[in-house]
């Protein structure tokens, strides 16, 4: 057995405290062994001066749109979709996903996230990069039917069936999926209704945008007669495991159906905002027994891949949206990006206890803006930033040390996404 | 004439478009002498990847309140005020005040802000601290009433209108005051009809917490029967050159108001989720002329001081308040945290051209969460963090170079803080 010791630092328990104490890691296993004190292992990772945290868990996102960070703001969601993203996305190759994933992996790393869930294209360029990374992740092919002809949109499920099924486990289980159609107004009933079946037989999830805006719910209210999740629900993409992301327009029976039928939510906080897209009910969310984690949605529309910078997110709109600034505590937003998360994409992650899979980032806390240190949990919500965190640790193996990651080439990934970027674009253009 | 040049770089111009070019200064009046090509001073400062922009400027903060941050967090203004921040300050001494404002400092020279408006109290304590860090300050004693007899009432608005005059033009110019009544609703009204007339007298501005919840608002409609910008308007205080923080619970006849009367707003986005005071309508001020700039707030409201953040926070609550993803756009924000803030403020900073004060940031953006590069405007707006700036540099002298601050000694500020604060709480405990 090999072991790695993370000491001198002050460690985020599952209870919400902290305190003092070294964790210790089986590499093998990738399991934590134990926290407590004097613990020497064979590799040592030094936290003094820092808090030891459970991975950040972004339960959303769309990690190769860092390619178009930048490309395209201060537009409402339909019109930056049809007019910028989409086109864009439609000169995306294989080669150029790879590269933008690879780009997210490296600023999640950077940012001390662990795991995540995305629903993108090209799904084997997507786990290459996520092999290599060493993150853990869930992955799904965005399923789309509008604007294709049948044979296509049948074609297009099918991919996204494949692809839960092959990739499912990959990564020496570090890789699991779902099966990911787009949103309820992307992909046509009858599709839902034939391939939502097959995905079960998979035993894999179902992830999908769901009450995003007014512009996606109407729709489905005019033309099916009932709420968008009720829609769902007679899909059979309203299960125990299920995940929807934004949630933002929900009434009282759709939150209520969710809490019944363990169908979780990834709340997308700055997307939300940015899109003008309106404000989640989260703390009715928590309050009525719904898990919420959170996601960033792809770095397009936020504009980066910060779960820190999510959290604080979070906190600020849930307490807007409750009109109570003691809706949405810092305490329930590190809540929400560590175990809520994990738990909303199916992952046993986002504890730091002995048994748990040794996922963590290290934060230098012996900063400025993390000075004085009346409450850590506070400045996890509040005032962290991604460049505070100093180590991440996925799966028992540090990605990165001191700021430096281990798994990509950081100089060489910059270079190739700006290549590739430009590139992307000018073909967009013309 | 010893001179700084600022080299390699791409620098943002006043008319917001980005150019690679070298920035000439001289050190002896502060002053940019010339923005161009190979430019070449006595002291160089590398700017190679990285993005040359005005420093940043925060309009409303209470700098030494840092020693509070994290110390109540998830309460609503009048609690948070009363029952958490109102305690522990009664306890502060000029000691506490001094080192609580070295670290607000420290952190606003490390997020690249390199002016700022204090309201706060032993503003001698916090002018020498101006004066040793480095920065430009607009500085003003708050002055209450509630709670207070008579005498002592007088007594405060008198020190401030001493502070105004004392220390106008201190450090040899970098600081300028105002005169700063706390509120309209915390200062009684024969007080500010009193002493206001004698801050005129100074020549110096009035600056004042504004509409910043309903619980502010309400009453003096109550009392005085008119809004409380017209109730300001009838004690003198809506001046051109006054400067109003938050701002949030307008009408449209305040919003005029303003505009005709030239008094600016400082929108403190942070602070006004965090206390779920609401959303302050910044579209509708932009259209009506209102000059607008934005601050942080005191860092037990938000909970850090960086700039990067506030603008984030700006576009991201201006949009939602308007319902509209185009409203408040990059471009925007980085106008009001730059020339904006500076011109509430009444400062000639927050602008990159021959003849303006040498008061700029600048930002690496060779990094993951910054690339690719395709506008690197927003780039300020939604992407870029505190621990991206560079260098620092304010009325021409370099206060970091390579993340170094050279005017603070960051470790002992944050020894002396840590303790500071845990004395004090402590003692507000009690």
């Amino acid at each position: 057995m090999t072991t790695l010791s993370i000491t001198g630092g002050r460690v985020l328990l599952p209870s919400g405290t902290v305190t003092n104490a070294d964790v210790l890691v089986d590499q093998d296993s990738g399991l934590i062994l134990e926290i407590g004190d004097d613990l020497a292992g064979d590799e040592p990772l030094d936290a003094s001066g820092s808090l030891v945290t459970p991975g950040f868990v972004n339960g959303h996102c769309h990690v190769a749109m860092t390619l178009l960070r930048g490309y395209a703001d201060d537009k409402p969601l339909e019109s930056w979709l049809r007019e910028d993203i989409w086109p864009a996305e439609a000169e995306l190759n294989p080669g150029d996903i790879r590269v933008g994933t690879e780009l997210g992996l490296l600023e999640m790393i950077k940012s001390g996230t662990t795991a995540f869930a995305d629903m993108y294209f090209e799904v084997p360029e997507i786990a290459a990069a996520v092999e290599q990374a060493g993150l853990r992740a869930r992955l799904g092919h965005g399923v789309i039917s509008v604007a294709k002809d049948d044979e296509a949109a049948r074609e297009d499920a099918r991919t996204g069936l494949e692809v839960a099924r092959e990739y499912d486990g990959a990564a020496d289980g570090r890789i699991s999926t779902a099966f990911m159609p787009h949103s309820l107004t992307t992909v046509d009933g009858e599709y839902l209704a034939e391939f939502v079946p097959e995905a079960r037989e998979l035993d894999v999830p179902v992830h999908y945008h769901a009450n995003e805006t007014t512009d996606e719910v109407d729709p489905i209210v005019d033309e099916h007669g009932v709420r968008p999740l009720a829609y769902a629900a007679e899909k059979g993409m309203l299960e125990p495991g299920d995940f929807v992301a934004h949630g933002v327009h929900l009434d009282e029976s759709e939150i209520t159906a969710l809490a019944e039928a363990g169908t979780s939510v990834i709340h997308c906080p700055a997307s939300n905002m940015k899109l003008a897209s309106g404000m989640t009910p989260v703390q009715r969310l928590l309050e009525a027994g719904v898990t919420v984690g959170l996601g960033t949605d792809g770095a397009a529309s936020n504009n980066d891949l910060s779960m820190l910078d999510e959290a604080r997110d979070a906190a600020m709109i849930g307490k807007l949206a409750a009109d109570d600034a003691s809706a949405v505590p810092a305490s329930a937003v590190v809540e929400m990006m560590t175990r809520g998360s994990a738990e909303a994409i199916g992952l046993d992650s986002g504890r730091l206890e002995a048994g748990a899979p040794a996922d963590l980032a290290v934060i230098d806390v012996d900063r400025p803006h993390l000075t004085p240190h009346h409450d850590l949990v506070s400045h996890l919500a509040y005032a962290a930033a991604a460049a505070d965190v100093r180590h991440t640790v996925c799966d028992g193996r540090v990605l990165m040390r001191d700021r430096e990651v281990k798994t990509l080439d950081e100089p060489s990934v910059l270079e190739r996404a700006s290549r590739t970027a430009a590139s992307l674009v000018d073909r967009a253009d013309d």
